[in-house]
Formats: structure tokens, sequence, C-alpha cells
């Protein structure tokens, strides 16, 4: 990942703490693949009728996840209002998805690391969001 | 947009009203595309200078209104928290991309198009919103 | 949607024919919306461990239909080879999407209803395809 | 990235060689990132008129590698077709954004490290194209 390189190169004012973005964008994007792999695994299971709920989880995270990664990518007409919704979407998303895997994650290890994932971004997004003024 | 077809085919319980469901996916489909392309227009603009906030707030909406379409078409495993959340952001996202195309629609088309596509969005979403108990 | 709208008002050329674009861009982002929404139908059915196939068919379609959407809402800058290879990645998406939900056509109305998207995404890549130089 | 764990734990057959797939996901996620936040930062630049190539070829590069990771991400129902198609999609979409980038890569550092990602991807993707028979 090259994010902390590229923020720095950005050409006028970053409006949040840098390493706190770098560290969030990071967590957000290992998140991101973290669940659609999850979701996939999920799916070759023989017990995927068990792991309905897990799946749909996961789609929902990866997809929050990657467009929060992007919002938080831009600094050009930064908008605090948009980027704090997104984050508590974020957060509750990653809360969410982290709540059903870790009940699998005793009988799958794809479930077991994915909620590391998740545990991993929500602290991100709610540090992030306990910065924004 | 086959989006009434395919929710009507859902093998089990729609937990929304599955009109006000469609509307609101058909409205964000047709918002993520028209801030695409006015991203794009704006950019091909003589006065890009003044129309880079345009383009981002245009960027953010589009990737916010997509995911959001995908979390609504799905139904399995419903989360009211995720769906109230996510679509809270989209609303933030739709209004303050609004605001910002509706400054520049005296002089440009594609933002008053624009404007139109983000507040029938915002008004979905709300609808949408308040009959998430 | 307001495809046409948006196009009609890009402030610059645009190097391919409207209406084809047109039809092609909404074809996609409805091809997009009834992949998701199928992958989440097939994951409800009781049979769900026979349409795993066709839930990963359906994801990779859906995902692939929304970037091939966003890459031909764009004007700005247009790059024939960028366009022509997305175009053929899609229309192989849809092709092999298209042939796995037809499988399951005379058991789920879902899988019949996606594979007519998946059928008329692929015929517009394919007329668009044909149009680039 | 938990790219390698999550890989590891998928229950059933990969079909393509897990280091390749690895590296190739991780130089895709990251091309991805870096792709997002360089057409955030030509739109922030003074010189923003000559970076409207770069911004769109940036915009469609970030699109397409976040759909070719998903893509990869899967292994249920592994379709060479499909994976082929998008991978060459990908590696000409990596192309020609690193080559636009390039010749902005002397004035702008987004521009020089936004290259080097791009080229990464490229290699990746070639490289696990030759791998697919």
């Amino acid at each position: 990942m090259k994010t902390a390189e590229m923020m720095n190169t950005y050409p006028a004012e970053v409006n949040l703490d840098r390493d706190l973005l770098t560290r969030t964008v990071d967590a957000l994007v290992a998140c991101a693949q973290a669940c659609t792999a999850c979701a996939d695994a999920c799916l070759s299971e023989d017990t995927v009728t068990e792991l309905r709920k897990c799946i749909r989880s996961n789609l929902d995270c990866a997809d929050i996840c990657a467009t929060t990664a992007r919002v938080l990518s831009r600094h050009t007409g930064y908008d605090a209002e948009v980027t704090r919704a997104q984050l508590q979407a974020c957060s509750q998303a990653c809360k969410s998805c982290g709540d059903e895997c870790e009940q699998h994650a005793g009988h799958h290890e794809h479930c077991r690391v994915c909620t590391e994932a998740c545990r991993a971004c929500e602290q991100a997004c709610n540090d992030l969001l306990a910065a924004i003024t």
C-alpha cells in the first residue's frame, strides 16, 4: 500500500490527522478484501445454509468499507458531514459483520481472520470519528 | 431496470415496503450514474478550477449511492442498524452534492440535471428511513 | 435514469454513438442490479448448495457491469484500448453469468429474470464493441 | 492486508498459484488506492487543466483494479474465461494510466508514486495471465 506516500504528496491541506487517516484507509482496504474472501469461503463450506447471514454481512461490509476508503482517500473540498456519516455507517457495518463472523470463528478459520479485520477496522473508524470536530 | 421484478422473485420475506424499496434503489442507481457523468462533465469544462469541490462531491456521492443501492438490493439476513446508518450517510451525501451542484446549475446543464437526481435520491432515502422502525 | 440527459450536457466531444452508449450504460446498470439481487435470492433458496457457482457468477458480473458502466459514463480523455478491453471482459462476464443463470431459470424466477438482463447486456456490449474502431 | 491468510483458509481448491494470486490482489488493491488518491491530488493542482486526461485515467484504473481484486478474491466456481478477460482489461488500464501519469511524474510526486503502483500492478496482472492455461 502506498497510502502514506500518496497522502504526503497531496498538494493542498489535509484536514484530518495524516497518520490516523492512513491507518484507517489501510484498515478499510484490508477489511474489504477480507470480507470479500470470507463471503466466498463461506459459500464453499458444506454448512453454507448456516452461513447465509454471514455471507450477506460480508458483502455489505465489503461494499461499505471500499466506499469509505475512497471517501477518505480524497481531500479536495473536504466535507465533515459526509465523512462523519459514512464513517458511522462503516463502523456499524464492521460491528455487525464482526459480531456475525465471531459466532462462526470457532468452526471456520476464515471467519476468525475476518473478525479480526472487522474489529480493527471498526476501531480505526471510531478513532477517526473521535478526531472529527 | 428490473428492480421490482427481481424483488418480487425473492424467495423469502422482504422486511421493508417493496414499492418504497424499489423506488429508492432506482433513485440511487440513477443518482450514482448522474454523479459519475457530472464529475466527468465538470472535468471537461473551461472553468474546471471552480468546479473542484463539485467534482469531489460527485465522486463521493456516486460511490455512496452505488453502495447503498447494493445494500438495499439484498434482503437475506436483514440488519436494520446497517441499513439505517448507510441510508443516513447516503441522504447526507445527496444533500451535500445537490447543494454543491445547485450553485453551478445556472451555468452548467449537467449540474442542473445532477441536482435533480440528488434531490430525488435524498428524498427517497429519507422516505425509506422514515419507514425503518 | 438520466443517462441520455447527462450525456447531452457533456461540454466536449463524445467519441462514440450517443444512443448506443446510452443503451449500453442503461443495460449495464440494470444488469448489475439484477445480478446483485439474484445472488441474494439464490442465497436464500433451500437449494443454495446447488447455486454456489451461480452466486459467484452473479457477484463477478455485478462488479464488472458496474465498473464498465462507469468507464462508459466518462468521455474526457477517451481511451479506445481501455474501453474495448473492459467491454470484452464485460461481454464475457454477462455470457458466463447468463449461461449459469439459464440452467436454473426453470426452477427460479430470479434466475430467469437475471438471464434476460445478462443477455441484453451482453448484446449491448457486443454492439458497442462493433462500433469501436 | 490479510490476503494470504484468507486464501489459506479457503475450504476448497484454489485454481491458481496462491503466492501469485496474493501478490496480484495486493498490487491491485494498492493501485486502486493510489489511483483514487492521484485523481484527487491532480484535481487540487494549479495546473488541473493539463491533468484532465490523467484524472480520467486514474478514475478508470481505480474502478477496474478494485473490480479485478474482487474477482481474484473469489475461488468458488472459478471461470478461467472471465478471470482472463478481466485481467487483460486491468493490464491495459494499468498500462494506460501508468503511461499518462509518467508524463507528469517529473512535476508531480503523486503522479510519480502512482506510476510505480500502475507498473507493479500491470506486471502482476501479466504474470498471472501467463499462469492461466
